[in-house]
């Protein structure tokens, strides 16, 4: 029988960097990666369009015999929290596995959360650590340039454009006195450096896709839906717009030369 | 009989920069909006997907009785320029007015074009400069990152991150000893004055709403189809996503209060 695979969404490519942290963290898993290019961005539409797009991206993923799916994005794992009641099998946004990483990691109870205007304002990351911690203060600021930024290849520490940007949004969450800083966009790791040198040591940035992929491997286990073999995965990559500037663009997120193509599909059918 | 309208349409509201001087150069004129808001950025789709993008958008505002389509849009007017074969009205985009105003207003035959990478790629102005004077000269350069800053509210020319990036754009440009401008993008006047700045005196800035708004009166000159009353025209928006964010939006884009609230429609049905 064929090996099933994990589905992977979002709304563009930024996901890549989630799927980067699963390739090191499960390394024997098939991935089929599915980026809404041709709708992207979600983070300025409504509510009800990012659900309605959500379910047509976990519908085609679902067409792809996977075991398990990931919204990717900050954004639908913020407003779209109810998916998993229309899909089979299991799943996993990115504000969970984040907010139990942050609230394991801050000592003095104040952490900051940096995303899409749409995902600040759906409080979704607040709301699930304030649930869990009633205790701890938490600051949020949206950075909607953040994704701009790294989509046109702003992200060089050292660009005084990049540097600025990045000191304009986050300057009043480190007067806040955070120690503790969740990036809560999948675009956002690229600018981790920059993020960083503007935060100080003191604050430890929590990476969504790498709390994710971990996330993700333990409900396999528990879920006994573990590859059992010991061969690497394979991975498949699907695009709603033509796929260009695919590989381009991929390797910048996954970090690593792209094998692999995309194949255009129509969502809209989903 | 109901007094027909003017038919605009953009990717999402940058097109409104056209409308407000569309409302000085023909005030008697109804105007129906349309703005893509549920699609948009149309500059980083594909060729194919714009046309298809362009020509529903053309069809919703043949649905509400317009004498005349304007594709307020520099990546529309660049990518889905037989458009108007389409259509059974007088069509214009952005591009032909903007060249034929830039070929008469440069002395030193050196003009340069700035817009999205879909309209830069497509070398529109390029080409039809070219075709009007071949001795002219003409710099292009891709602005990716100006859309997103005026969305975001970054438009201010003394806020260094505008000055930084406008000149990290403009100055391959500038060495090129331009005297004419082309704003290739009708987001791009609200930069007009850190444009401005930056490009010095010696360079005009040729605002392609403008332009349009003046070849539009031409055309309905010529085809007799100006409004024939002394009555003020009326406005009509309409958007593709939530209009939750419109008036907010709109009145940067506008420079005025907005009077009128826009109304969602469903795109994908044309």
């Amino acid at each position: 029988m064929e090996k099933k695979s994990i589905g992977v969404f979002d709304s563009g490519l930024g996901g890549l960097t989630a799927v980067k942290q699963l390739l090191k963290v499960l390394p024997n898993e098939n991935i089929v990666y599915f980026g809404d290019t041709g709708r992207v961005p979600y983070g300025n539409r409504s509510n009800n369009t990012i659900k309605k797009y959500a379910l047509q991206d976990a519908k085609f993923l679902l067409s792809h015999n996977v075991k398990l799916v990931i919204a990717a994005c900050g954004t639908v794992s913020s407003v779209a929290g109810d998916l998993h009641s229309s899909i089979g099998v299991p799943y996993t946004g990115v504000v969970n596995p984040t907010v139990y990483t942050a609230i394991r990691t801050t000592k003095n109870n104040r952490i900051g959360v940096i995303g899409t205007s749409a995902t600040i304002a759906s409080h979704s990351y607040k709301t699930r650590i304030k649930e869990e911690n009633p205790n701890i203060k938490v600051f949020e600021q949206d950075c909607p340039l953040f994704v701009p930024l790294v989509e046109n290849g702003f992200i060089d520490k050292n660009d005084p454009i990049v540097r600025l940007t990045v000191e304009r949004y986050l300057n009043i969450l480190k007067e806040n006195d955070i120690d503790t800083l969740i990036l809560g966009c999948t675009h956002y790791p690229i600018l981790k450096d920059a993020i960083g040198d503007v935060m100080g040591n003191g604050v430890t940035l929590i990476d969504s896709g790498m709390e994710t992929a971990y996330y993700t491997k333990k409900i396999l286990k528990r879920e006994n839906l573990l590859a059992e073999d010991n061969q690497q995965g394979q991975c498949q990559f699907f695009v709603s717009d033509t796929p260009d500037n695919f590989e381009k663009v991929a390797e910048i997120f996954l970090g690593r030369n792209m094998e692999h193509s995309a194949t255009q599909i129509n969502i809209e059918k989903y």
